[in-house]
């Protein structure tokens, strides 16, 4: 008998109180492993996340959290033989495989350097500008983001053991959740021994990964208000967890990703004799045979004009008979096996259903001849290529989960625009053309049915990752059928799985709540010049007001014909006297901002480095010839580097006049060493 | 009989087939309306909004509907004297009726004036920075929301008939969304009066706005994957709906407000000397009385700290007891009716059930003797104060809706915020407190539990809009029992309705599609410099690549000089050789922008008109001194101002070294005339 795949909760590997149910090898069809959760405590499980994995994650701020991310796909890097081996199990090709372990271990990898960059070294994430509530300045808002102090359910679906782990585990250990994962079971001995190495690593805090082999069980029964579910797979499935109590009572999040008919249209532009024809039908041979079409993502249904129905199915089907079906370690394969039996016989009535209305262009659901493996023993299958008749209903309704597609003729694009929302919500569809407009009118109809949009032509095809990859950058999800959840897009994925939350307070309070100094709180001013500080030393709202300096005509004048700015409002009195918005001659704003550099500079070398950059500076009151300035240089934010002997200091810059207007504001962006004196090794500028 | 109210469906004013059922005053117990749906056309009026309204929005860019909304909200306030009239025989004070009305008719001028500055003059808004998705700079990608081509359903509460659907309908029609709103039948002749003014003014597109007086029938079967419904109402109600097929199955958007149980904490540091003490007796009695305590933001739960109790109690007590119960419209009267005898019952219902963990320490819930009008017609109701027992289950999860708030003690900080958390998700907590490390715990502490914060203290007493009052510019919703969904918050309102979608596509095809200057597309170069075009003229892509400078060592040492910005690193070759960043003299980042300017700068009078702004300045590669710089200054945005004869245009700014590294990047912000030679009159600067 095969192993019995194990459960990872609160701190030891259980094994489940019977023998469990065997799992297949999708190639061989022998017994790969045996799968139960039969005396899992349930409660406990959520407990040890709540109680443990939670409380750990949330210690740290967001670049320790990123920084163990890190360290995690570097970890898992080391493994990926062994991952690969039992990849194959489940019917994988090596490309197969590469899609799952490279692009779950790289998704991590996206994360980590991500977070570095765009979230605080805290624990809250500030969401866009203060808002005034008050006219006085006296009462203001913010919104944050806050960590839940819940868990993360994911239940992924089998076809992408690895990534689909990952996907989700990322974004929520950066959002400060714990995650329980459930795996579908077909290929759960993947996932198993994927999280073995993370637990053996002691990478991730104890309790913020725990795994369920096996059955969910009474799993949703214990969460509440501070949990969510993120579920891939089917919309039947997804339809039972939204009616559940936890989900329709209790206030738990759910996120799914369910059925998605996706489709590709080829423009009206496209000739058989451009680039784009080629790449268009390169496209969907890939789409079919990749995971042998076990992809969410996939493209069901290829829509082409009517004249071009012809030529795009020849190429597609002379592109599908040179793509050999078989073991995927077997010479010359290129398309694997569907995960199971089960699924191959689901493909199989999908496509009977769908021949209700299409026709039989390319291969034979029921007989398949596989390169080195046994034709009954693994679940192969021919690729299949369907045209639909005019008006068909099954082809965008019946979502054939395997290397199945059908073409779909329209007569011009906002019929293949109607065509498309036909799926009633997808992951993703693309369009391949080489014309702006037809391009823009796509998208734009497009866009409201699903969470990605490629466009693809001969100017990004050499750099683009297909129809078929979500990225760690973008969004993945898509409307109605698809599921309505989005997962990924970088930051958003995180932020989704945190609490945003209005906060209303004085300057000085929100600037205690938020550790971001806030206009209108407390500037603290002392004899010593912030420059002078090291960040060990630095606070927030530590404050430097400068002298004033009176700007003269002959200083305008001088930076006009110095810098070649000679227009006409720095230089013509006539000419500026007509201007609707100065009535007369004005500094240059870049004058006033260089000026301003000189007031509040500190000239000999300390702590501040460098300033490497100047963040939403406007100009709001011209400044005339012999007006006075003066500056007040505020530190707003700090943010040490992990990885270096400095940080960054956000400072809040106002320039004022003589009567107290504000001139210009803007905020300052310098690099401070840690401590000064120092030794500045470790740079990574 | 009274009138019986009638819906307003495909652009005409609906009577209902049978008598209806009646409405009664809560003031007087007289009928004041009658109610009913029967025979409405469920279907035609989503097909309307579907076919006529959503379309007819969505032809106008976000500015377009802005304007209509300024002009809806200044035509609705001339008709405040009926809608007061109206809202007293809800039982509402004028007070109250403020609450309603002018802070409905607020929300959408909030609205408006908030979409203009904020939102594009376009019907697609971008989303997040580019991202490089390759290498070479071939494939990017740029997250977008468009318009779904749904309907909006607003299911509004009796509470505040004005506001509720007021503050649902401005961010849908912004979204592009048609609305279909279906008051509560209770104070639905208040709505009913509002729509009328609406449909007669025929500011907003026919359509775009249709009303169900009565029962919602068969509504919710109408819907599908691309609509969306909000609702605001008890979690039982909230429930159902989840269940509803349209919801579970066919993608309909749920957005839900349902039970909170909101508390305010007075914190530990305030003794009953201090201002904050009377802040927090003010709060809690203005919160049970307004709306006669019919508010979802109402405080329901008291968490003082133990040796508090009393004096707060006390305290309180003597407030209630100078706060007069009885008609709207009588003398000296503070606090109305409840909406409804039925009403008035719950609420009587609710305080028996706290009394099984709470004792009476103000008021009598089954007497009243009201100021101007009859005990026993009118929904009359003593507010009631209750002090929990240490303990007690029932004041964290009976939610009475009227008068009647809870005492709860508490030991120290850490316990308050449990004993929030008590409450499974609430709207909104209030912490009243002078100390900043008190506030940082208690906000960080409920945020995941609250969608809204309030620190209140002497120094945002006088301007702080209290613990009740939402604000369009900041988020209203709450997880868990509060709904789990999010409304207004400015814009996060308006693109909640709306799709998110990556693009993936070529620089080109990507600026094609956006109406946004992607880097590395196209740009377009012509003998006419791009400064000398008008709005009219001026394309997305105009470039002007600028001659060559170079940056003498005398150009840094003089510039040093003139501006006062001696920083070593500009001036002591021997100190800057030893700064980690830059290894010697380099030019001030001022210096670079500047020159810039004087090499893209255009002299003589023109369309151009101020440059007003620098966004994202980021000093990339150090400029030495003999270093030669140049300058690509290329039309990234155009944005003209619906009210001026002049817009905004964003250009994208690169400052490269001889080498082609970039040197500086940024955007520069002008003003610019809509056509050149122009007459200046009516600017709005």
């Amino acid at each position: 008998m095969s192993t019995l795949l194990e459960s990872y909760v609160a701190g030891a590997w259980f094994r489940a109180l019977d023998e469990g149910e065997p799992v297949l090898d999708a190639v061989t069809g022998e017994e790969a492993a045996r799968v139960s959760s039969h005396g899992l405590d349930y409660a406990a499980l959520v407990d040890h996340a709540r109680d443990v994995g939670g409380p750990a994650v949330r210690r740290l701020t967001f670049h320790e959290r990123a920084g163990l991310l890190k360290q995690l796909a570097t970890h898992l890097g080391r493994f990926k033989d062994e991952f690969y081996a039992l990849s194959a199990r489940t019917g994988a090709t090596r490309r197969d495989s590469a899609v799952d372990i490279d692009g779950g271990i790289g998704t991590v990898f996206s994360y980590a350097s991500r977070a570095k960059r765009e979230l605080p070294h805290d624990t809250l994430v500030l969401d866009g500008d203060v808002e005034t509530l008050g006219r006085g300045g006296t009462f203001v808002g913010q919104h944050v983001y806050t960590s839940r102090p819940g868990v993360a359910v994911q239940i992924n679906a089998f076809n992408f053991p690895v990534w689909g782990m990952l996907e989700k585990l990322a974004p929520a250990f950066l959002a400060g959740l714990p995650s329980i994962v459930k795996p579908a079971s077909q290929t759960g001995y993947l996932t198993e021994a994927v999280v073995r190495r993370i637990v053996e690593s002691g990478i991730l805090p104890e309790g913020s990964l725990q795994l369920v082999s096996g059955s969910p069980g009474t799993l949703l029964d214990q969460l509440g208000e501070q949990d969510h579910v993120a579920f891939t797979g089917s919309a039947h499935t997804a339809s039972i967890l939204r009616n559940h109590p936890a989900v329709a009572e209790r206030g738990v999040r759910l996120g799914v990703e369910a059925d998605s008919l996706n489709c590709s249209i080829l423009g009206l532009d496209v000739t058989v004799d451009d680039p784009e024809f080629d790449l268009y039908v390169k496209g969907i041979v890939t789409e079919m045979t990749v995971k042998a079409g076990q992809k969410c993502t996939a493209i069901r249904r290829v829509l082409v004009p009517e004249a071009m129905a012809e030529p795009v199915i020849e190429a597609i089907s002379a592109r599908l008979a040179t793509t050999s079906v078989g073991a995927p370690d077997a010479e010359g394969v290129r398309m694997g096996a569907l995960a199971s039996l089960e699924q191959r016989a689901e493909v199989r009535k999908a496509v009977e259903a769908l021949r209700a209305s299409a026709d039989l262009m390319y291969g034979d659901p029921e007989r398949v001849e596989p390169i080195g493996a046994d034709a009954e023993g693994g679940a192969f299958m021919q690729p299949v290529l369907l045209r639909a008749h005019p008006g068909a209903a099954e082809p965008h309704d019946v979502e054939p989960f395997g290397p199945v597609s059908t073409v779909i003729t329209y007569a011009d694009t906002a019929e293949a625009v109607a065509l498309a929302a036909r799926g009633r919500g997808s992951l993703v569809a693309s369009v391949v053309t080489h014309d702006p407009a037809i391009a823009r009118e796509v998208v734009l109809g497009l866009a409201p049915w699903h969470g990605r949009v490629l466009v693809l032509d001969r100017d990004d095809a050499g750099e683009s990752t297909g129809h078929g990859s979500p990225l760690p950058v973008l969004v993945h999800g898509g409307p109605g059928r698809a599921g309505g959840g989005e997962e990924l897009g970088g930051m958003r994925g995180v932020l989704a799985l945190m609490q945003r939350t209005a906060v209303q307070a004085s300057p000085d309070m929100l600037t205690a709540v938020a550790g971001r100094w806030t206009p209108g709180a407390r500037r603290s001013e002392s004899t010593v010049h912030p420059f002078r500080k090291s960040l060990a030393d630095l606070a927030i709202g530590d404050t430097i007001t400068s002298a004033p300096r009176t700007v003269s005509q002959a200083d305008i004048a001088h930076f006009a014909e110095f810098t070649g700015d000679t227009f006409y409002a720095h230089t013509d009195p006539e000419a500026a006297a007509k201007n609707p918005l100065f009535g007369g001659i004005v500094a240059h704003g870049y004058l006033v901002v260089s000026l301003a550099a000189g007031l509040f500079v500190d000239p000999d070398p300390g702590p501040v480095l460098a300033n490497f950059g100047v963040d939403r500076l406007r100009f709001l009151t011209p400044v005339k010839a012999d007006d006075t300035i003066a500056v007040t240089l505020t530190v707003k934010q700090i943010t040490p580097r992990t990885s270096a002997d400095y940080g960054e200091v956000r400072w809040d810059a106002v320039v004022t006049n003589a009567d107290g207007d504000p001139v210009a504001t803007y905020d300052v962006l310098t690099l401070v060493a840690k401590t000064w004196p120092q030794q500045t090794q470790g740079v990574d500028a």
